[in-house]
């Protein structure tokens, strides 16, 4: 069997605890694509443009890895790749909830399509976008949080402050 | 003992985990009340006005269903209608410990109130009203979802889009 | 409608939570019965005749509550006694997953069969047997945990160890 | 890539959640082993060979499935198959902590084994080995709860018993 | 050792919960700081300079708390202060993740800074700030929720409604 | 202040999260003492001795940490040694609902006891003595999960068994 997974989300920005999943999935599936969750229904930091550079720059450092981005349902989404894998991160610090009830959503949406989890390195596993998002904000060093060449992308739009600058 | 109880929610909109949990309701207790929230803190997807008619179109199924709305304290009302007991649904994708934290609060409130929880069907237990807003905005398919009389009011507002169209 | 319901459980021994619950349901339903599982596949502390005596002279506080026991089957013993509704307290401290889990294979044995859950106290919730047997075992004070007509059973079975003793 | 996944476990017995676990991987994956833990350290219901006899007859009803026995640790077990990939389900009411942990301490002993989690349909999600067994002994009916080839197993050890019998 | 710790917050308002956690710290610590974040991501209902009047009342009943405020990131705060310990109440019916979420971030930008959890007294622990809110503006009573002192400043922005006003 | 804490449980046997817990807390209080329950109510893997032996060699790589043993309710020993502080560990994959409801209990018992949580590194926070134990009875590598000095202590009780030995 040929599989290919896609690993979809608002990557808000990218995270090191992403980065790991992506890179459990590259080994195990033929191959994954990033899908980018062009308009959420939460305000973004950052622009879909701005996320999917991020993504193609970090799919470029794998063999198998894509970075998309779509509108719309997921489900149909990946009808039209003709994807039967999604791949979700499973943090204990995440809202495990929410992913158990989009996983039944997807699955009664489109009953082809099947949700695996996958575990983050443990020391990845608090990070999430929005705590990234808000050590950003306050000028605070992100280098522990994100791959390199995402950091690139973030200090271009929140340079770093020097202590004692307003 | 005849028994009254209220089943208060912001219902926007009323989904098939809300109708499980009223037809349970509705066979234990002589009398049901669907309150509806009128003004919620989070901004609603369907008015008051169109929320009490898709609770009115529901409670007409039931012999001992009345739809009602309410401003202000759930625990004011309740005394206004001289009824002692709060019905909530518990799924165990739903936010549980927010569940308890308003009990606790009510019974603070008014000491006389007691809080039941009944579970819906387990087939339903993913649903919940913003996942519903969800897969509404984004075009899907809602009628796994919500009560056939419910996804009436919906697609007045809210038309399916077919495939290919923006 | 006339509406009786069972909450039934290995109580061993009694706490006062399991008294709060009591309480709270027999408000709200014309009859309670307090069902003690006769065989627990853990091995009990107290025999279900001590249990008995114990629930028995709870119940005795009380119009409209009785003290039974039971073997085999909770839906069968429902179904003996034709009641319909089945009480469970629901503690914040408590193995919340497995309440739900028995809730549901409950209903699939025998789908007329609602179950309905209470909120103790809340200082009370942190309290169940177990803890009370460990206290017990180890010679503290039991009186804030159980009802004062429990701690006299207790007290016949374990009397307080004075201090310095072995 | 030609994938094999291991699905261990202590399978005492068989539920229709595990058939369901099952029935997921063997589309996703070239192959699938159920891998029965010979030795419990929970002293179990069935012995090994009554387990691996129920596994052989849940897997021959798919052409990928293999059902086999092991002892000590599942990532010797894993290495000696040569297979990377180990499946669980992941239950809403399951000891969720316990797959974590699980999954942490066997990533930690063989790095190159990944575990992915996947959702067994919602209405089995209540479901586990240890809910059967206790239906199972209590004499109740677990048609739905086993696979139909399960069944027989137990039904050999643990004939229905008539109500009215002790 | 000579301690001092900070307890940090948006204290929007103190509750009781949180007057609870800083009592029990006082107990345990030299001196506890009561540190405000001035701006907050999540819009106040007070503004920091009500909320620092009201802390500052707060830490008056106390020889050895002081009210603060800080902007930016609160490991900054903490290393500008000399402190080594923060203090975080972890409530059942709290986001117990999200706390340890931030735990987390705050150890990886700061090593040095320990977290340290403490239990508010059991009948406080459904509390919080966000409730509080809910119910000052429905007009209800909130003497169960808040320090005396508190309820003053509270007050004199939202006037207790007589029933029967608008 | 001069502060002192005890840090209580069955250590059977310490692992690196006990350890690291064990860290944390003698950099903030003055001195900690480990103190080890001698009876069980779980039947333990090692003898009371030998979790003192191991205690007592962690402790003595610290210069205000002592290794103890103690019989009966931790709040009676808490009392005799004349300590207000006890020190638990808090993991995400552990029981958290045990640790509230036991620190509930022992305030109930000791009002002047004050129960605080540290978080182990969050790279062990999947470590427990039951899975240590799991791992040595199955003969596999526990480098990893145990400090240095006690490996020695289970390694003489359970030597290293070579791979293709029963």
């Amino acid at each position: 069997m040929m599989q290919c997974a896609i690993y979809a989300g608002t990557f808000d920005p990218i995270t090191l605890g992403h980065f790991d999943v992506l890179q459990r999935a590259s080994r195990i599936f033929d191959k994954v694509v990033i899908a980018i969750v062009r308009k959420s229904n939460k305000s973004a930091m950052f622009s879909a443009e701005e996320r999917l550079a991020m993504a193609s720059d970090v799919a470029s450092g794998f063999e198998n890895v894509e970075a998309d981005c779509f509108d719309g349902l997921l489900v149909e989404y990946a009808r039209e790749r003709k994807v039967n894998i999604l791949i979700r991160g499973l943090r204990a610090y995440s809202d495990f909830e929410y992913e158990f009830q989009m996983a039944l959503t997807n699955r009664k949406l489109a009953p082809e399509l099947e949700t695996m989890f996958l575990m983050p390195k443990d020391s990845h596993s608090y990070l999430s976008s929005s705590v990234v998002r808000e050590v950003v904000e306050l000028g605070g060093d992100i280098e522990d949080f994100v791959p390199q060449c995402v950091e690139g992308h973030i200090r271009r739009r929140f340079p770093i402050r020097k202590t004692g600058e307003e």
